[in-house]
């Protein structure tokens, strides 16, 4: 029973500068600040009966840290490593190490904006990957990872 | 207005081995028949108003074909490349050459399959990628589309 | 005298996309469509006393067959291999099977545009490569093979 | 029971351009015709009581319809990818998603060709790989596919 | 008239280990410290009529923080990202969202030293780039960014 | 009016060697010696009413004086740039500093030759690019350079 | 004699997520948990005449602050980069910067896991590297690093 | 006549470990012995009237000195280089220096096997090639340079 | 003493097409003329005791003659490769075989312009690198080269 | 019960070159000698009830033989195969071929001594890996193999 | 006999900065002067009876002009091509486009320089290659002409 | 004195298959036999007071015996590695084990042959290389040797 009640929370985890959304680059990001994101999401939650903890952070470290104190809390997790994508082995290792399923979105189609944001460590080890809908990426992994622990 | 009806048809286009879903490797795949995801997705279109035509080929000319025969159909294209996924590039032409919005959805996460599995031509054009999540993509990518043309 | 006779007969031949060339992305190849340059070809052959064929499929099977029906009528070959331009191994192997002098041409410059325009596996075996000069490519190419075959 | 009768069948597939042995490149592939080696296997197969099907395409998207329709009635297959054995996904992939046993044979020796004529994708998931000793690839081909069916 | 005002502000960050200068490797580095190297660039921001602000950490995630705290604060950045100057992406990433002119400095000429020294994923964003006259590449990137906001 | 006049005059510039055309590899470049060739590009000058310059040298930097030189006076080029195809920076610098209008020429199919002759850093920033039909490259590139200043 | 006094102190420092061990993936790492391993190593300490300092963060920067503020006090080191392997920079950079000898441990074979796992920035400044004995890798470099600083 | 007789023997020779065979790896080379492959062959070879001789080394300078004693001798080669097979050159040199036909064979797929299994210089060289169907692969070898030679 | 006055001579020398400076593509290089520039540059070493001489030729020959008759002269070279910056070894084996310390600098950022404009081959030998800056950098590299010589 | 008598048979085997340890290199290798250090060896086999054999060769053949032969008398080898680490593939296999468990050792850090020094082809089926700590990695790989034998 | 008396002419061709060596870096080229390497080739030349004439130039254009202008009259050439090396197509050009032998040198051994120093586009073209033996390589060149030419 | 004496001794050493020269393709190596070659060397060393032993094997670890067995006899080496010059690594580690300088050399040209041909893991650490020049390589290596131990 508490197994079946342990399926319904879910973190939704934000790397760096994704707090200052609607600040930053509006031509790329749009006008959509996080709170209206974070609202929807809330409501979308409550619908399927998943609670959601939502955390964001600039460093790479104290993400790792909430993956580790939240390890037996959370079912899923929904991650968008934005800029440590490429690099963040460390947030990549917690989750797997602790073998908790994620799923990986991001804002914008990182495969047409060359550079680093083409490369991401993440794909191949996540449940499945969303990139290129604006705002709707969340709640799609949302869906998605309601979908798998069920 | 007319503009506005023609915001209502959306092509899902499968490539080759498709077809035989349900039949095909069952452990990478599930068992789930390409039957009932198209009666799913006809449903999730009526829901949302839009029209749907459905296309599948094992031969890359005859996608062509369609797209350029529909082209002043449709409206956006939910598309699973498959084994055109890497080389498939007279049917990339064609999406672009006509201008046509459309979405790059896999049922499995082709990042963690190695091999050719995990090279797209298709994702730096389109508006977004979406692997992973079983026949789930395909209604995602449906929500994706006419969120987009919205 | 046959052997005169026959080096009197080119093959025009397409690849994908190319038959809606003036519908397809204009800022990029122009408003001109294939009949007017078909017609300026036709023109060009009559002065030169070369009988022109003309082919264009989007299936890259079917360009192989009509090589293969057609080998023993014709001495040259203007091939604009388009989007097959970088993987149509079995058209080049057809050519090249039958040892058919070919004149490879590109609309475009296909050398400024990136990505898989830029690749070409024609290049090495053909008698000589033209592009970017729009739809003059065809009119060199017409003459460049009536050189080489006089 | 029907299975022994089963391990009785073997497809014969040979891609682009084979159809036409004897007329191409006579100092590469020499001047034995098709229909020799042929009915040279027939004779074979009748020896081994192995029942067989030939098929030869130029069109990738056929050599895949035959696969897809032949998949309950064939117990192996003996395939020579010619030109598509660089980049003939979607025949892989059919080979693949029915888990049909299958030999790679090549009447030259790819690997002294250089170009594309090296690299094959079929290999490693082959049971074994044949190549440079002309026609006698095909009876090899199908002694290997005999031995593995028994 | 805020504006004007507002072109005054300039912050001069240092990545890891900066702060232990004088200690660290001397025969790269020099015996200069950093105070005294402080204390100069302070006197030519008055002679210039520029504030500045120091920061350093040892912290991708501090840096970001601080980028993202006084973003509304300052005009330009001059940035020594040292141990950072090749993954620190988080950081470039601030910079280029809230779209702050930057100057990249180092102490040495990184390109002469081999290894991960030698690679640069902010030189492509900054408005120039200037290493290798030790700390005399602070004064002269005060005087490079001091010229920009003019 | 001066602007049309202008639109008359095209350079034809060759690379280091050219001069010794019919002395060199005659197996590879033919026994057509150059002045053969400018003689009868000076008679298709003026069939298009195009008033033609010539210049050859076996330094990189007279090519480079003699664009700086002619900058006001001629509106395209014909360049056949030799062994200066894979590194004349600064010859392409120089065309591209005065935005002249230029086709690149080769008389033999530089794709068919291997090693350095294969790769060129003027195709990505011509109007085109023409290789292989020995000295009617010569003519093509000029009639190629007329329609585009019309 | 404070010299020989010094040659005693020595770091065990651990990367990200080693502070978990005993509950990460048990296949992979084992079931012991790192304060048994630590216990261990505190009574190979004792006999050695060792005077061990251990530290663990999940956080880049703050194992760059524990280096520079035990600076003076240690005399070597014994590192588990962990997840930090292969792109710490600027731990390695703190410790070269200092000159301190360090021994680089892993307590799988990372050669032998593929991807990330087997690039490591810190061997080629290490005195030696051990991998893939488990918890016997720390008792190990500690009497490599006891050896070396003898 | 000599010539006649000459074109009788054939050397079958193994690299190094095959003298193991049903001791090393059973899942991947079988139960099957040596001895029994070989009385095989003999038996073939009677067949075929075809004179066997039978090498087997692990020094590579063995096999050299083998083949340059018996140069005169023998007709042809039937090689397994096992370990050599990636980087024997003073084998490859020796079979090349007397130009001695040849004919590459393997027990196991070895383009399936990953790693320095997959890489063969002795392909490009030989005759022909033949993997992956077990001890079958050594009497295919045979028929093929009997045919060879015939 | 000869010592302290030789001290007092710096070369200013410009690779290719600088000489055209405010002629060409304006929007990248600005319409500042060089003659302003070097009138600049002359104020500034009037101030700072330093004779300045300045060089610029299309010709990578000329360059190095210049650097070998005035080896004995100068005490610093403050040099703009240009297009030469890429592959002009002679000039980099000039200003190093006679080991004259020198400073490279560049009009505009190279590192963010694409192409051949990212590659120096003097950078690893120089001083330091100063680009960005636009006519700044020759005085910010007089700067250096004077702090160097004190 | 001879399965436990077995577990007590460690082979110590070296490459080329290491019988001259103390002739050799000595401001790389030091001078100790190979006898004082297989005597150490001896004493410390005594101490953990660990028989040891001593095998040295300049011939991989040699080394290979030498692992057949005895196959069945050792339950674990210490490697270290010198100038063989980077192609030695017939002793790896002979170690893989009869599963052998098996550390490699060297004696100086070949990470960080450039060139081929650096490639090994055994870490990745190691057991583990050593390297660095002069003639102690013999012992501490002689503790490792004990340790995973017990 | 013209012929005969033809083959007595070779040409010693240096590239730039060799005609100062002896000023040049001393502890790399040695403190022989040129003069003195020419004076003992001329007696060398004498003893062969083969006339020499020597050329140096900086200017890669002037070497070209230089064999262009003696094609005639030399029937061999030994060139350190020095910093041409790497680059130097159109001296490369003009040596196979009129087809005369030549033996490359250079007074250091090219491949342990590191860096540009290492390639050589001349090497595959010579008929031989000496490097390393500082002035000596110059008379052995002669030698190694002279031999070929006999 | 014996120092003097001791220059006097020179190992001229023969990779695999250089004993059949004369034999082996003839076309590429030429008819002159090793005896007469060596016949010749004795001479030229009896000219110079330089006394010759001469080894040749087919076996690498023989050639690195020679080298341990003789390494105080010997004052330097001509080598020509032949098939071992790619991966020879325990013969260049003995050479560099006892630091006798040693010259490289090779009857055919070696860069112009391709493949494995081109690679020689020898020339970055030998005094010089030659190659190309038939059997004379070995009396220039012998010069060469001869000059250096002067």
């Amino acid at each position: 029973m508490s197994e079946i009640k342990k399926r319904n929370k879910v973190a939704i985890i934000n790397g760096p500068n994704i707090n200052i959304l609607g600040i930053r680059e509006k031509d790329v990001y749009g006008t959509v600040s996080w709170d209206s994101i974070e609202s929807n999401l809330r409501q979308l939650g409550e619908n399927l009966g998943v609670e959601l903890i939502f955390y964001q952070s600039n460093h790479e470290g104290n993400i790792v840290d909430f993956i580790q104190e939240n390890l037996n809390e959370i079912d899923g997790v929904v991650i968008n490593p934005a800029a440590f994508t490429k690099e963040g082995y460390s947030i990549l290792d917690a989750l797997t190490a602790i073998d908790i399923p994620f799923v990986e979105v991001h804002l914008t189609n990182i495969f047409s904006r060359g550079g680093w944001h083409e490369a991401t460590i993440f794909a191949p080890q996540a449940i499945g990957h969303i990139n290129g809908f604006k705002e709707n990426v969340y709640s799609f992994g949302l869906l998605a990872i309601y979908n798998y622990l069920k």
